[in-house]
């Protein structure tokens, strides 16, 4: 079932201070930013070659790593994302197991404009992970 | 200088547990676990197909992970691991630019029998980061 890593994401307090670390101290292809309102936040991706990192830094009054950002002021790793095939056939084979999915279970477009469902963390190792339909 | 994403490792408190996480759970190819004494872990490894997740779990008195799961009991992601081509050339730019590199400097040979070295996580948005010599 388990696909490709699609990313890792880091949630960071400023995204041009993030992003200057990522491109200038690291020397990484850093892209521009670009604010996603629907997701509360604005993001950047580096490109790694094989897989992506993407910074976060909350957008709007209801950013959903506002309360990450307050536990970690300095910034963190927030999430994996995953690939699976087929999104619906992934979560209902989670769901028997007892995994909990986020939400109401039904899948939203992400940030890559697919389908896209996050795992609760404390049945994955303490981890917040996404799954997206590639 | 930033090359590939070579690993994200996870921290847990039980590996077999965590393992069995990724393979029942989420569906996804899992090595059997290797003890890494001189690193204080015993590691499993999950093929992404694009990159690793490692699992690791405490060995001995001294492991390094063992203040991280005291905060983080359930577990959660420890370090995000980048290939580089040239660590001593990435060490000196690095240092050049006031980032901090862990211990004495000098690369030691990590788990997977290259030459590694640690970042400090609050020069890096909050992230421990090790690079890899690929």
């Amino acid at each position: 079932m388990l696909g490709r890593l699609n990313h890792v994401a880091i949630a960071v307090p400023d995204l041009q201070a993030a992003a200057a670390v990522y491109r200038d101290t690291l020397g990484a292809r850093v892209s521009a930013a670009q604010a996603l309102p629907e997701h509360g936040v604005t993001v950047v991706f580096i490109d790694t070659g094989n897989t992506k990192i993407e910074l976060l830094e909350p957008l709007g009054e209801a950013s959903p790593i506002t309360a990450f950002l307050e536990k970690n002021p300095s910034g963190g790793m927030h999430h994996v994302c995953y690939e699976v095939d087929d999104i619906l056939a992934a979560r209902d084979r989670l769901q028997a197991s007892g995994a909990r999915v986020l939400g109401d279970g039904n899948p939203r477009i992400g940030a890559h404009g697919k389908p896209v469902l996050f795992l609760h963390p404390k049945d994955f190792l303490g981890t917040l992970v996404e799954l997206e339909q590639a």
